[in-house]
């Protein structure tokens, strides 16, 4: 089974906490775009996207030579494993559930290194540096879903570096990477050969239904990529949404300022009894419950009959399910949502 | 190299009659819809795709459990042929290049039957019938592309049984079936174990840029392809357009009256010297120059330079230099571009 965030569909009038995407929304300047621009629609997208590739280079300071674009960063996995001529991957875990599928579809052998340190509340990568073989790809989303953990650039680029000695290859999944507030997080500037930095608009940008993926590599990788995806495999308002929401100032500045609610929200979370809260450095927050009577599923339908969706632990492997994740949306939600939690957990506590 | 239709980026007002596309364009309901749904594009897209399969269903009169929805038409042939268990494929060429391509990708052995006879300008099913083996997928393009041939219903019926009887498989592409003005020409119906119909918005609702393709199988069929898909691999585009634009009557029959233009072309074309136009039964002709020194590409840059472009033979293989495909446009571009043909073909024959 598929188990994922924002599969809201089914229920009315739910707030959805359970998909970590901006709430500042679809950008405005998309929202322009695409009506001027609709007449796109009746074009053939171009085939080799060279303007997409050329606006996300610009976004990303790189060369559209390095770009790789995608159906969402989903697309992107798959094909990523399906030209790795790696033939193992190691996986940083708990961790997206979509690199293990990818690999092993496949025919690539999986072994997840659960490096999640619950006390430093960070991956711990001595055991990772411990399990790595040669001629690996080892997969490290950073920041992390779903605990919110983040590694600095400099480690990983020691880790990167002691790789290289090994043969093996980094691939960092930085979906999240702009809610870290600081664009200088990024690898996508490192231009190293055993490297794959995956970008996407889906979080930042507020849009999962635009389906834009991107990423940055060698050109030679990208070749690869290219050479095995279906021809016109992005759609119209992705390539229209390209065109602004990378440059659009003030949706930018908006989102920066709503930043502020991560750490506001944990802040309310953690005053919640029966509750740790994980540190995160993103727009989501890891929870374990900690009464040992309820678990996420309780918790779960708790919610959702006061009209709030979790993401429970289901589909994340070495969560049980005193483990659940919540978004971050704006102040007003937020504190209704908290209020919500406490009532229903003490009703459940009983 | 990727040679296809509609590539007509780094030009400046270019008519494009290299590809395929309903002139009558961009559904009004679709530019309605999108502006009311545009939120949508903050939501992950259904998972499953409940809703866009239902509407599709009800387009084409079948069960949702028997509809597959794909990133475009594209997608679901790659998909098709990754968990394609024949091992080999016949292709009935001339025709579109990306089975070959998809099929080869996933190592299925490939033959191309060249069944399209230039006299009576119809695939010639005895040709194909000597030359499959057992346990094969046969695929058909019908209409075919390039040739605009169509071979009718019951025909196609009686080789689906003879495909049975050797353990054999019909992969049919009907993404130009409804171009053929009637409904029941299409295979989608059948319900037959053999039998894969694939289908797309593509074409006939005139939006390439949305990426919207479906297929009808076998339910078990389905669900193979399901498994292999990548998460979200459909667009908020194409979502907000399954709720519209099957059921846009007034489309629908603005397209209806412009199919008699197909007709109103062939006459035009038919009567430009040094041309052989082949009978075609969709919104495109096929045509070949009878001027030995006159090669489509020489007429593709002539015709460029005058405003117009055309589909060269190139990545259709079976069809030398000598021959290119027109797509059909309304009434004051069609005599437009003839005028402009005759021209260009006076000045290059000298």
């Amino acid at each position: 089974m598929n188990f994922h965030g924002g599969n809201i569909y089914g229920f009315q009038n739910i707030v959805d906490y359970s998909s970590n995407i901006n709430p500042v929304g679809v950008p405005d300047s998309f929202k322009h775009a695409i009506i001027k621009h609709i007449d796109e629609f009746s074009k053939y997208p171009e085939i080799s996207y060279e303007g997409l590739k050329k606006n996300v280079g610009k976004y990303l300071k790189v060369n559209k030579e390095n770009v790789a674009v995608g159906n969402g960063a989903v697309e992107i996995i798959y094909n990523f494993f399906r030209i790795c001529s790696y033939k193992k991957v190691y996986i940083i875990s708990p961790t997206f559930s979509e690199y293990k599928r990818a690999a092993e579809l496949n025919g690539i052998e999986v072994e997840e290194i659960f490096a999640y340190n619950f006390d430093t509340m960070n991956f711990d990568i001595d055991v990772v540096l411990d399990s790595v073989q040669e001629n690996s790809v080892v997969v490290l989303c950073n920041p992390n879903n779903p605990t919110g953990s983040f590694l600095g650039k400099e480690m990983i680029i020691k880790f990167i570096n002691y790789l290289n000695t090994i043969n093996s290859f980094l691939f960092v999944d930085e979906t999240f990477i702009e809610f870290t507030g600081n664009k200088k997080n990024s690898l996508s500037d490192l231009k190293l050969d055993n490297l794959f930095v995956l970008r996407a608009a889906t979080k930042f940008f507020g849009m999962p239904g635009l389906r834009l993926g991107y990423a940055v590599a060698e050109s030679h990788i990208i070749k690869c990529i290219e050479k095995i995806t279906p021809p016109w495999s992005i759609n119209s308002a992705a390539v229209i949404a390209s065109e602004v929401i990378f440059f659009d100032k003030e949706y930018i500045k908006k989102t920066d300022i709503w930043l502020n609610e991560i750490e506001n929200m944990y802040c309310l979370l953690k005053e919640v009894e029966g509750l740790k809260v994980f540190k995160s450095h993103v727009n989501f927050h890891m929870i374990k419950i900690l009464y040992n009577n309820i678990d996420c599923i309780q918790l779960y339908e708790g919610l959702v009959s006061k009209g709030f969706a979790i993401r429970i632990s289901e589909g994340f492997k070495g969560l049980d399910k005193s483990f659940f994740r919540v978004a971050v949306k704006d102040d007003i939600n937020n504190k209704k949502f908290v209020f919500t939690l406490k009532e229903v957990l003490k009703c459940l506590k009983g």
